[in-house]
């Protein structure tokens, strides 16, 4: 080829080529993050088992109902206004330290996915306050911290600590201090916003009726949930979700070793819980002598919150450290709200704000470039050690300040809007729907009605005079014969049976006959009656 | 480097960047395709809990089983022929308008990923059906039904719509009218299909014994599902599936942009979801003053079956009216459906059906380059605004004669499947087999067998006088000495001894003796005598 | 340009595809395992509900928090030790034939992603045995086995099939015989390991009391796992994440058509699954008559399991064989195991040895390049065709001895470990314990307290002087009258009380008053006096 013809050819590859790159980059990305963000979108569900588990079958339709419409209703507050306060531009620049305000209904937005991301994160903050709040909160006043939550408290964090412009990840710089926000998949701004909401909610609401009895040893009074394997249940999809929810954050596929960071974010995830989990069930085994499933769970979770600030620069021995503290610190706090008759039912406040705060200093304490760093330093007489001493430590302070901001601002934003709804009667349910439980009153559905239970072939034995406790019957003759073992236990529908007759003894009120087996009387004697061996 | 050197050199540079671009292309899409194909199978779990949640215990087994068996059945019966109709190729023109007729068995076809990820939507069109005709289905109409579906209806349907030589996607050419068939995700070709032939599936079989008593008014008679949680956990499972049913129907991330159009296309599917519950949500609030979860569970999927069809080119805000259609449209579809007596126990006809139709049509009135945006063009004045106006308008008169001829074609083919079953009394199991459920007879596995329930410390508390109102045990001695607490409470196993008793008052059959405590009165004995402190 | 820029520019552009290529490879690679991984992750919460189902209610908590630590535990001791042992280096040539001993801790070792896809591999084997051991396994045990095959047993056999220096991957070469241990993605070193390790410890520990009657015939004293949905949510997990198990063992998308093998192992996956489970349902439907869903289920497991060896170069006909084998080897293991009165409650054996056995043959047997296509080369009369029989047939024998290896070496580590545990009274629970279950003892926590369920409206009712059998209680007055519609139906809270009422005829023991509904009589009092209607 000529020179000519080469520089064409060149052109026309290096132009190709950084066509495929550009947007295969794009694409792959885009991909990481939905899929990610699927996976954490689906904690919701992990949300609403672990609260649903942990609250009486009474109350099972109105959290399972709360923990469904938090991902509709923040996807709508989020689209419509949380976005543009969040990550919208500012014109002026002290305004843009503080909140953004463009790009409202995602309006002239196209990085869909990286909305989509946040997204789910908007969720998670505000889903993390059912739990404190469940079994007494008012529909209306759920609806309305939900909203809050995702359109003013969450997306301004999200602007402090995560939008370039905002100015706590902005930081300070002045010599060797070079302090930015540290917190890389949301231990602060979503955890530690979330958990001191809750404490805030659990205690302006006050105490589900029965929590604290006068008497203190009487165990028997505790209030347990209804479903240890729903709890359960629930812990397993957080814990699925929280290795997308901090390997996600990585936010691309575009740099070099951005793969081997989302894997090393996941590792440290699940040690942080490990270590976290052990560590609890070993002190709780120490104290009382169980192996506690519902606590543990509660204390890995409390560990997985943590690693998020900093699971992306830990060393894997760090997470030990990372585990073990979050444990602790949410055995402290648990007992420390018990202690103050605050009554959180989830340990929402001691797993989330517990575990987010320790997030954020660890992250700056554990993790690569932190403290212990310096300190190793120090010791071994590295150079500059006296700077990165420095530098470390105000990365500290800065973190704490960051904390403590995060608390403050939620606490500002969300106490008016308890206080307005206690003060016009629509923060708690009244005390009769409270007793009597949230599910028939407010939603009409029972989560297990006693109907829909039993089955009815023992009294199919007796319509044909078969031996009750016989465990075999022959229906059909010769070759169609069949066999069906009937097992000598009853259905609940007769156990259901049984209270008629003795409810009867006791205050004769004719209940209806319930009608799941038989619409009628006639046609229950016609079905019996008729009972032709042959159709079967 | 010499003309000659550079020229080999740059030709290497060429093939291998094609090379790798080639490969790498085909493996991610490849990844892409299967990763989202695996979230919808998943979606398999989340049918078969919405509909366990949604029947009486005694039919519980049943209805998981055939949601088990949906996934299984349906990869058999398109693997073996149902792709083959579906994306075969034809050599005569006219037949491949129809139906494609090669690679039966997968014979010759190497192009793993696509396959997988039409399965999954095989599977989806198959499954629908099972809540339709939940609780009284015989288990051959099942089987029979499930591969019919996969082998016939929806191939010959996805052929149709999703092969570049089907009719529906070919449309019609003639000047400024261009239609081609525009559905997605399948709001047509899966679920209208789905849904239609739920309906009919439940008008023939139809209700069940008891859903309509003859006295409209007695709400006491409803039939109710057994567990709202169940019903719950299937309705988080699917909308995460649903997010990745509109996303990876993308089907490829070698073009520029499509990783956008997959999150635009999730955060469509959320919102409308999101529009269609609320609605719902509030208009039966308005109504009966309760907050339901089931139905706006309902409404919220109808909202994403709707966002099928146009969510890759909806803009956010058509979103808001895809799912504000497709809430309402659930309502009215649902009463009316009841209103005919036809016993639809999931409401599958007006949420697969109704939202399928819907989705259709808003892709070409809401969605970019729709009527609405011919209209807008039209006000405002824009060139060429009459042909658009022609073009949109043309366009939703094909999708009304393809949603028209997917009714028809899903009809015309169960229609005699289901009428032949009817003949030979294997549509629909016995009545006596109805009533008393379908887990013990068919099955033979009870959902919730009462003898696995209970635990026995109460007895030992008995065993060793303890005092039955003590909430605390002490068992060994010294350093061994170890604390149980036991809650006054009752197993249900106690229960099952209480119809022991008032049982024998009232029909004095003697129940054999369960032995899940002890395996005999020997074993019981010794157990309880020979008890040794020191071993626990 | 001339020459020189343009060879600048042509090493430019050589330098920066080389550098996006490979950092792309990497980035995309690491997505895809840990996304994978992610998924397989997700199995540690299938197993838990497949064998919670599995339990009685009294072991349920026990059962949950063994699945929960599995992979809890499992991360700290594979990342401590267990991935030296597996995949670290060895200076010594013969030692490295059979184990590594390098990056402790995972020291110095930096490619994340391979450690967190080998993990869940590890956890999975572990999580194997839990349900061979249910409801009578010793916590201690627990732990014991558990850190004993996430740190040697696992990964020196990981070490052995999988390292490119173990003996097994290396296997023999001589002539035209070349074998190598073939097994993509551990239907030997996994399920095979677990399965063994299942069998010695169910045999070991003992049957369940009560398992197995001295009265054969006496089918109403089986031992019934407490929950079918339970069992079917756990088996729907389990097939989604053996989708992600058997695909992500491609392990990388870097090579030339790495995405279809993805596709093509998923998809043999299913259809192995899918045919095991449909043979094992018409064998037993034509013994017994019922349509099993449990075992169906445990079919379509070792079907999957089956399938992990050669899934990924299996041709689709091919996984019809391997499906039927694995339903009928898993029939025939289920059975035997049983009648040698060994009680494995989850068939962990059955499931996961069977499977993974005829894994290892079968692919050598049925997979491409296995025994089937040597002979029907011989039988075309193909070249080398003699050859090829000969390499085949070495192929599987080296398979066999690999299986062989890996169950020995399973047994011998695992023997003294179960038989000291035993001598010390550690392998499982005292007899009372286990009569009465492990949850409140061991943990502490009930599944499902009954204190936790019921609702009391009821009361309410009556408190209020209205019909019991009415359906509709009216509320307020006027513009604020709402409607509540009551159903004749019993709270379980009122079960209770009638088990007070009747238990006082048999055994009058006062129990304590729960405290469920109203706090104290006083507050009983107080609310039902007071109780305003306005107010509701």
């Amino acid at each position: 080829m000529s020179a000519v013809n080469l520089t064409a050819e060149l052109v026309r590859l290096q132009t190709e080529t950084a066509k495929f790159q550009h947007d295969f980059t794009d694409n792959v990305n885009s991909f990481f993050l939905c899929s990610m963000a699927l996976i954490i979108f689906f904690m919701q569900c992990g949300f609403a088992f672990l609260e649903a588990g942990a609250v009486r079958s009474k109350n099972t339709t109105n959290i399972l109902i709360k923990n469904l419409l938090d991902s509709l209703i923040v996807i709508i507050g989020y689209w419509a206004v949380g976005w543009a306060f969040a990550y919208g531009e500012s014109a002026n620049e002290t305004v843009g330290l503080f909140v953004g305000h463009s790009q409202f209904f995602l309006a002239g937005y196209t990085d869909y996915s990286k909305f989509f991301f946040q997204y789910v994160f908007a969720a998670t903050a505000a889903t993390i306050v059912s739990g404190a709040v469940a079994e007494r909160c008012e529909f209306a006043c759920y609806v309305a911290y939900c909203l809050i939550i995702s359109t003013i408290v969450y997306p301004f964090l999200a602007h402090w600590g995560w939008n370039e412009h905002g100015w706590m990840a902005q930081g300070i710089t002045s010599g060797v201090i070079n302090t930015k926000y540290d917190d890389f998949a949301g231990s602060g701004v979503i955890h530690l916003c979330g958990g001191a909401i809750s404490l805030l909610a659990a205690w302006i609401m006050g105490p589900r009726i029965g929590r604290f009895p006068e008497d203190d040893e009487d165990e028997s009074d505790e209030i347990l949930g209804h479903s240890v394997p729903f709890a359960a249940l629930g812990g397993f999809i957080l814990m699925f979700g929280f290795l997308a929810f901090n390997g996600g954050s990585v936010g691309s596929l575009s740099n070099e070793g951005d793969g081997q960071i989302v894997a090393l974010a996941m590792i440290n995830t699940i040690l942080s819980g490990a270590f976290a989990a052990i560590t609890y069930l070993i002190v709780y085994f120490y104290q009382y002598g169980k192996w506690t499933l519902l606590l543990t769970l509660n204390a890995c979770l409390s560990g997985m919150v943590a690693s998020c600030a900093g699971c992306n620069k830990m060393e894997t021995w760090g997470s030990v450290w990372v585990g073990v503290g979050a444990g602790l610190i949410y055995l402290a706090l648990s007992r420390l709200v018990r202690k103050f008759k605050i009554d959180d039912p989830l340990d929402a406040f001691a797993v989330h704000a517990g575990g987010g705060f320790w997030g954020l200093m660890s992250a700056s304490i554990i993790a690569k470039g932190g403290i212990v760093y310096a300190l190793f330093d120090l010791i071994t007489g590295a150079d500059n050690s006296g700077d990165f001493i420095k530098a470390s430590f105000a990365q500290l302070g800065w973190q704490m300040i960051c904390a403590l901001a995060i608390i403050v601002w939620s606490l500002v934003i969300m106490y008016p809007v308890f206080a307005v709804l206690k003060k016009i009667g629509k923060l708690r349910v009244p005390e009769e729907i409270e007793i009597n439980g949230l599910d028939v009153f407010k939603h009409g559905e029972l989560a297990y009605p006693l109907r829909a239970y039993g089955h009815g072939w023992h009294e199919f034995e007796n319509a044909h005079g078969m031996k009750s406790n016989s465990t075999t019957v022959y229906i059909g003759k010769g070759d169609k014969k069949k066999v069906m073992r009937i097992h000598p236990e009853m259905s609940i529908e007769q156990m259901a049976s049984v209270y008629d007759r003795s409810g009867r003894l006791a205050q004769p009120i004719q209940h209806k006959k319930s009608r799941t087996l038989f619409t009628t009387e006639n046609e229950r004697k016609r079905s019996q009656i008729n009972f032709d061996e042959d159709r079967i």
